[in-house]
């Protein structure tokens, strides 16, 4: 008799339907099976891959009302916000099948020969980017969808002609069995091997950690903690084989805004930051966790009206038991932190469900170390106004931050390019995204975004999680030397069959090569 | 009074000159000053870093009859090859240059704003690749100069905008100090500062482990065995913040001889065999260290045709006494292996200084296992050949090897379609690189070449340490989100000032972003 664990409505706290846990027999099987899959001629074509995907993002549309629902007695997530992600998980699944259609991303890079190339003569080198094997993606508690079983990593993954094994997040278990059971089904419609995707689903961690030591996986995706993504990234690079761990983990997303602009536009901006700490209850990768507010009277008003704001927004709810009580314990710390002020005055939820009143807390710039607890991260809807007396103070404390998934400005260019230049490149140094004059939640899918940063903001920063560069975390390079025609990949051959982008002797063309 | 260790000529086994050896403060003050110049502004003008990488081709090719002939008393590798690697490491730096030239490898990527995008409003994004920071390179024993004081490693990452902190490798002090003089003496001319470029001396481990250590370190490149580059990889990942090593380890770059190409070509490939297995010692990263070979008579012939030739080939010169020792340790394991044979009838060597006779052993392919002895690295000019009987046996075989650098096959195309096809699928999932009817020795530097492979062969399968794409492994992305034009570098600029090719909403152009 298997193990069972149930859903859990976190605006009441009842518990809903019962999931079979996987066992560790199960994650042997799944990989077994994407190992197969991985071999399988279907995967390697791209034009599959990509009917594949558009297949499953056509599917999760027509079974969006049932996702949805089973996703908001799952979450407490707002329906808008799950429509709109259900929408943004299909349209990423539909963005990688046009980046397939492209072609070019397998970098594909020609070099003639040249007998007479000193010091040695060169041969005809050929290169291209290529599927490193079964991914295995941890879904994330916070975005059911997009994130989660059918998100961003499984997408890149496929796309790149990777079987993935899925151990879906506990939070949201029968949102990921119906995600799954969309994907399948296009895997199938596709003529795709069944060991293309599998969904393990477990409250415990054994699965994840049998997932992470199966010899056959070859790099992991994980979205949650940063203490999660370091133990899987530990455990990874224990293995007799080590393999790549691309974990998105934690940000306080450092947000700045100047003298000048809080002379210009305080009310919008407390607007804007208002909207991006509570939103769906802060739990959101990219949440505003620090603002640098200047010190004297316009920052005190604008300290005050951020405050009276979040006071006035209703308790959110959290998505799940272990969430409140993680962010519960690290507001109490932060609140008995020195030189820390609480800058509201609502009440504490008290109530049924798993909820938190948004709120914002004052402290010193001039008290920011490095690793101070003034840096840590609250993943819920609360924030930290950081408040600088001057230049020299503000660039110190931002010098102190580690590395972050993003980095913003609030400023008058006009006014402060100087004080714009030097934020710039000390944001740069150490955040993924810079932001001017906007907030950093709500993070678009688009060619360029980049949705990484420096360690502990990711455990990989040459790379993203969102965005349509995400399938390189899924390639490697495969050089053919002197190769026959007839073994050369069709992105390789001469007379350039796909059309793609490729460069030949150093240059960009799509010209075949000369013969 | 600081430590010293003396140079030794593996020619007769008898020191040579004394070396100071660095020390944990010598790290230290390297690292820091390493730090400050990464925040130089001159370390971001791409012109001058190619001015600075052209100075120091120019100076090592100046300096070159000096740094040969110490290189040749340090590694009793002859003048010849150590001119040619000479050239080569003076044209892997202006190759880098040329690629700051062309300047696309920031790999630009722009979309425009689209406030109808669904299911969010869509920013400007732009997006390129910046330097990570500081970095550590290991130079190699076995190349003095291509693989490290001023190696592809070394190279690209001065390229890519980082500095660089070189642990020389202690079987070439004194060719690693000329060459370290010289890319001084260029960093010097270029205007950039001193920290660009420090080579630290050490015979012990401290120092290197001080380096991996060192939290301003960014990221690390090694060249050297498994056993070496493991560890260093697990040092890094046990790091507070874990870095990305870049360790090119060990490979048996097996050899595939098909029944038709030993029928037409049995003499050049045994003569093209013997010099890739011997020459310089057999130690290249990418030296042949197994061949399958047909079973039957014209595999008996040509065994012995390489056996006889590499009985006649003079005993090679080794690097050092450690190399020395492990090969012979090496080769003892493997002559005691059940089903093992010798080949030749030379007698091993012995005299003065650390050499060893070039020799074949024999083993049927059917006893291949995974994880086999078979399979085990010999650094040094020792092969073994792999009789097999049947293509199932060959297939069996192939299948059960590691990550390498490189596969080859030597087949006769219209005999062996469908084989060669078979073969080109397992060695590419399990290579680097694919060289047909060739040797994989003799690695050219090329934009596509990749010299790379799945773990064991490399600790980062994603990334080459030869060719033009290496200065990826240096290269962070950094996106910008509405970013006011004043703070947007050139790259990623409305005018694209320095034309290069960027990808504006999803196609590759040199256009201007439309106004």
């Amino acid at each position: 008799m298997s193990a069972t664990f149930n859903s859990v409505d976190p605006r009441t706290g009842l518990p809903g339907a019962s999931y079979d846990e996987a066992s560790t027999a199960d994650v042997e099987a799944a990989v077994a099976a994407a190992e197969q899959a991985f071999a399988h001629p279907a995967l390697r074509e791209r034009g599959t891959r990509a009917a594949m995907l558009r297949g499953a993002a056509a599917r999760l549309r027509a079974a969006g009302d049932e996702i949805v629902a089973t996703a908001e007695a799952e979450t407490g997530l707002p329906e808008f916000r799950l429509r709109s992600e259900l929408e943004r998980t299909a349209g990423q699944l539909e963005a990688f099948a046009a980046v397939l259609d492209a072609g070019d991303y397998v970098d594909a890079i020609l070099d003639s020969p040249d007998p007479d190339a000193t010091p040695i003569p060169r041969p005809d080198v050929r290169r291209m980017l290529v599927p490193i094997g079964p991914v295995a993606v941890f879904g994330a508690s916070n975005f059911p969808l997009a994130f989660s079983t059918a998100g961003g990593d499984t997408a890149s993954a496929l796309a790149a002609g990777c079987p993935v094994v899925v151990k879906g997040h506990p939070s949201h278990p029968g949102t990921g069995e119906l995600v799954a059971r969309e994907v399948r089904g296009a895997v199938a419609d596709a003529g795709l091997p069944e060991g293309t995707f599998a969904h393990l689903l477990a409250a415990g961690i054994e699965v994840g950690e049998a997932l992470v030591d199966a010899p056959a996986i070859a790099a992991v995706g994980f979205t949650g903690s940063t203490a999660g993504g370091r133990a899987i990234a530990d455990r990874a690079a224990a293995r007799p084989n080590p393999i790549p761990v691309y974990a998105e983990m934690g940000s306080i997303n450092p947000i700045v805004v100047t003298d000048a602009a809080l002379a210009a536009r305080a009310d919008a901006i407390a607007d804007g930051l208002v909207a991006s700490v509570a939103n769906f209850g802060g739990q959101l990768c990219t949440k505003p966790g620090v603002v640098f507010v200047p010190g004297g009277a316009a920052g005190d008003a604008f300290a005050q009206a951020v405050a009276a704001r979040l006071d006035e927004t209703e308790p959110t709810v959290l998505l799940n038991e272990r969430l409140r009580d993680a962010l519960d314990a690290a507001v109490d710390r932060l609140a008995e932190t020195e030189d820390v002020r609480p800058l509201g005055t609502a009440a504490p939820f008290s109530g049924d469900g798993y909820r938190h009143q948004p709120a914002a807390y004052e402290a010193p710039a001039a008290a920011v170390a490095t690793g101070s607890p003034l840096l840590e991260e609250h993943f819920g809807p609360v924030v930290l106004l950081l408040r600088y007396l001057d230049r020299d103070e503000l660039l110190g404390a931002v010098g102190r931050i580690e590395g972050q998934l993003t980095g913003s400005v609030h400023a008058q260019p006009e006014d402060d390019a100087e004080l714009l230049g030097l934020l710039t490149d000390l944001l740069a140094a150490r955040a993924g995204r810079l932001v001017y004059d906007g907030f950093p939640t709500g993070v678009a899918v688009t060619h360029g975004m980049h949705h990484g940063g420096p360690y502990p903001a990711t455990s990989a920063a040459g790379h993203t999680s969102v965005g349509m560069t995400a399938i390189r975390r899924f390639l490697r390079p495969v050089a053919w030397q002197n190769a026959p025609a007839a073994v050369l990949p069709p992105e390789l051959q001469d007379d350039n069959p796909l059309g793609i982008w490729r460069r030949l002797d150093g240059e960009l063309t799509r010209d075949p090569v000369p013969s």
